[in-house]
């Protein structure tokens, strides 16, 4: 079991002349890296997440509640936005097929199906309650902070829903809080009306809470073996003990991509899986990544790559012609999967079709493994810097362990480019134009800003 | 009915000094742009998008095969992959849930449920195959070329498997060939077995081509209304005959982003939809804005915009930090749906907790529609370019125009940029180096390239 990296592709050595990073460039970076590392385990306290895949109390707590609710639900619906979907997003994607198959049929019905409401779309909301059978239905609400208006106003339309279905004193049997230990709506509201919740700890942020019990929850309640997820997790902390890049795959990623954003101007980073099950994987990536790192300096500089998502094979026929010819301003990075060539075998027929006949013999998995290979060469070929991660299998310690490499990747890479990787400033102004514009008390000043915004000019409208 | 479009915030007047396109770069675009319109005119017989919303006899021989499926299949399944798989899955996620919405039980059981393989990875075919029925499906295989390697592949399995299951005879009556009227390796192969097939035109491009066969025939199929759909992209295409781009959306939107690409820097061009509907019509403009416009030019230089999926308000919990605080090198085009302000009804519950109060007696409609203005308003502020295109409720009607706008937008973008936006020569290298690896007969010279390529540098991987 492991998860290793190859970045031959981002190196000088096997692109044509002129690009590349160099030797010198990559043994440059060793000592800024050192000194991410070191400002990394200095923060060890404020940041939960390096800790959450040993945190056993938590974990146990976790469990507990997924055991109690055992065999009662028949649905799992999650309130959550941003940090507190992607995350379980991305593990139901990557891991409950594969649960899925795996078990008996009399085991499948042992585990709820998993829903989660990510937006405040007014017709998706409606269309998931007209599905759903709250009566059989856990709902999990889920906000760090607790007050996330989205989530908010989702909550009290489900919540009058169930009191509805099974009636307000019955209501709370069918409600788990996921929240901060401390503060926030939803931690007063547990606590006046008794309804379970599980906490957040307070130094885990939302975008790096996957493996709190925001991820373990759900993970926990579908069949997901989270105890595997938090190993594989574990794994990848004690590989980051390495303060080189070279023996640290989390480094190597952060390094590899700083160096080719600020040293050979590649502004935008792809995550490209060959493998559906991680499709969702890249976007929990795309708000690490763009969240952490796209931010404004004290000096008023601005800073960040742009991170976007891909699926191979799929975006060969979408993004790869932009990547292959476009601007020289984009890395890639593949996740392989090794252990699948035997699977999905193809039939042979119409030997006389060339289109065809050639394809007969082969398996699916080794065309996905063939084509992410071919690309990454022929992206090399034209001077386009990529890497690829690869994986034995997708599986819970493989994906605990890709998880950790982007999170832990993700707090170097903040040190590297100089700025703070957990926090989000940028995202007030619009919050409190809506808190304004919806009335909320306290915002009178955001109001004023509104106000003095330059109105729409018919000129430009069409 | 109307899609309007509102850049205000695109231009100088309402940004930071500064920032902005002036209303001398907006009247010096007049020329390339009626230019540009131009060239597409005077490519319009090859250019078969521009006709598919009036081209009668095509949609009655898709909706002919349509009705003929009718109460025979409980599943469709489409075996494509990119232009052959975006445009109906945006189809689908846009129009699917309305359209339930509003039918009838009985109706409902009268439309087949739509499934897109748009992949080739092993465990997404076995759990489809595992789950459908595959003596009530029916079997779209979606090819141009009518040869795509995964597409080719994914049929010889399915194939297989419908044999196996209704029996060698009876397969055919399962089989769906949308494909070139005369060549290709699925053509032949339905001459051969009598397969019924519906063409793509042959002047229709894969990217272009969810108004012909490609999208029609699976949305008629699941009860979109496809003549609605050609109703919006004929009302569109017409106010695209207009050569100044204050009058035609399209090409508003084109000048725009070439504008502000090209004059502004701002290279990456995220599309957010705030409607859940709308999710996957975003990926399907990705591929539009990038297959056409990244392009190597004939003396060496490299060109294209990065397009970017979002979704609002999901994403202001991801991408929007970086939007707002990031490198000021973006332009973000909101589509925002006016129709929806009195639906999803929020409670009114816990007045004492001031982060739930305040959105008593708001709605879910009204809570999405101030955020897209805040978020806009706020990037703004910033000197972020955003435009909001406007339509009225989520309906076949206005998705139709909506992908017409951005079809043509991409074709006028073309001329504007100077290159064919019409081909993909950047995918051949990866193709043929794939062919080499698979062993298909005639790829000896990407074998050779493909063994001269760099190998593996132990050095760089971990």
């Amino acid at each position: 079991m492991t998860v290793s990296i190859d970045f031959t592709n981002m190196m000088a050595g096997a692109l044509p002349a002129g690009t590349g990073i160099t030797e010198a460039q990559w043994n440059g970076a060793r000592a800024p890296f050192a000194a991410a590392h070191a400002a990394v385990e200095a923060q060890r306290k404020a940041l939960g997440f390096l800790t959450l895949p040993t945190n056993e109390p938590l974990l146990a707590s976790t469990l507990a509640i997924a055991e109690r609710a055992r065999g009662q639900f028949d649905d799992v619906l999650l309130l959550g936005i941003g940090g507190s979907a992607l995350g379980p997003i991305a593990l139901r994607t990557a891991l409950r097929p594969l649960a899925w198959n795996t078990l008996s049929l009399e085991a499948r019905n042992r585990y709820p199906r998993l829903h989660v409401l990510d937006n405040v779309d007014p017709s998706t909301i409606a269309t998931m309650l007209a599905r759903l059978n709250l009566g059989r239905t856990l709902v999990l609400v889920v906000s760090k902070s607790g007050g996330t208006v989205e989530t908010m106003a989702q909550y009290l339309i489900v919540r009058e829903a169930l009191a509805t279905t099974v009636g307000e004193s019955q209501a709370k049997e069918h409600l788990v809080f996921v929240t901060d230990p401390e503060v926030g709506a939803l931690r007063r509201i547990a606590r006046a009306e008794g309804i379970t919740t599980v906490d957040i700890p307070q130094n885990v942020g939302g975008r790096f809470s996957v493996l709190s019990p925001v991820g373990l929850l759900p993970a926990a309640l579908i069949g997901i073996d989270v105890r595997a997820l938090l190993a594989g997790a574990a794994d990848m902390t004690q590989r980051a003990a390495s303060t080189s890049p070279s023996d640290n795959p989390a480094g190597a990623f952060a390094v590899l991509q700083w160096l080719a954003d600020t040293q050979h101007g590649r502004h935008v980073h792809a995550l490209m899986p060959y493998a559906d099950p991680l499709r969702d994987l890249a976007l929990w990536f795309v708000q690490l990544w763009a969240e952490s790192l796209g931010k404004q300096r004290a000096d008023g500089t601005h800073t960040g790559p742009t991170p976007l998502p891909a699926l191979g094979a799929t975006d060969q026929h979408s993004q790869v012609q932009l990547f292959m010819e476009g601007p020289a301003d984009k890395t890639v990075t593949f996740v392989a999967v090794n252990g699948r060539t035997r699977e999905g075998a193809i039939p042979s027929r119409h030997a006389d079709i060339p289109e065809l006949a050639y394809l007969g013999g082969h398996t699916l998995g080794e065309l996905l493994d063939i084509e992410q290979r071919a690309t990454a060469g022929a992206l090399a070929a034209r001077g386009r810097l990529n890497a690829t991660i690869a994986i034995d299998t997708v599986d819970a310690w493989h994906v605990g362990s890709l998880m950790q490499l982007f999170a832990l990747a993700t707090a170097y890479a903040g040190a590297l480019y100089g700025i703070d990787a957990f926090n989000q400033p940028g995202v007030e102004l619009g919050k409190n134009f809506a808190y304004a514009m919806l009335g909320k008390p306290g915002s009178g000043a955001a109001r004023a800003e509104w106000d003095a915004l330059p109105k729409p000019d018919p000129r430009w409208r069409l």
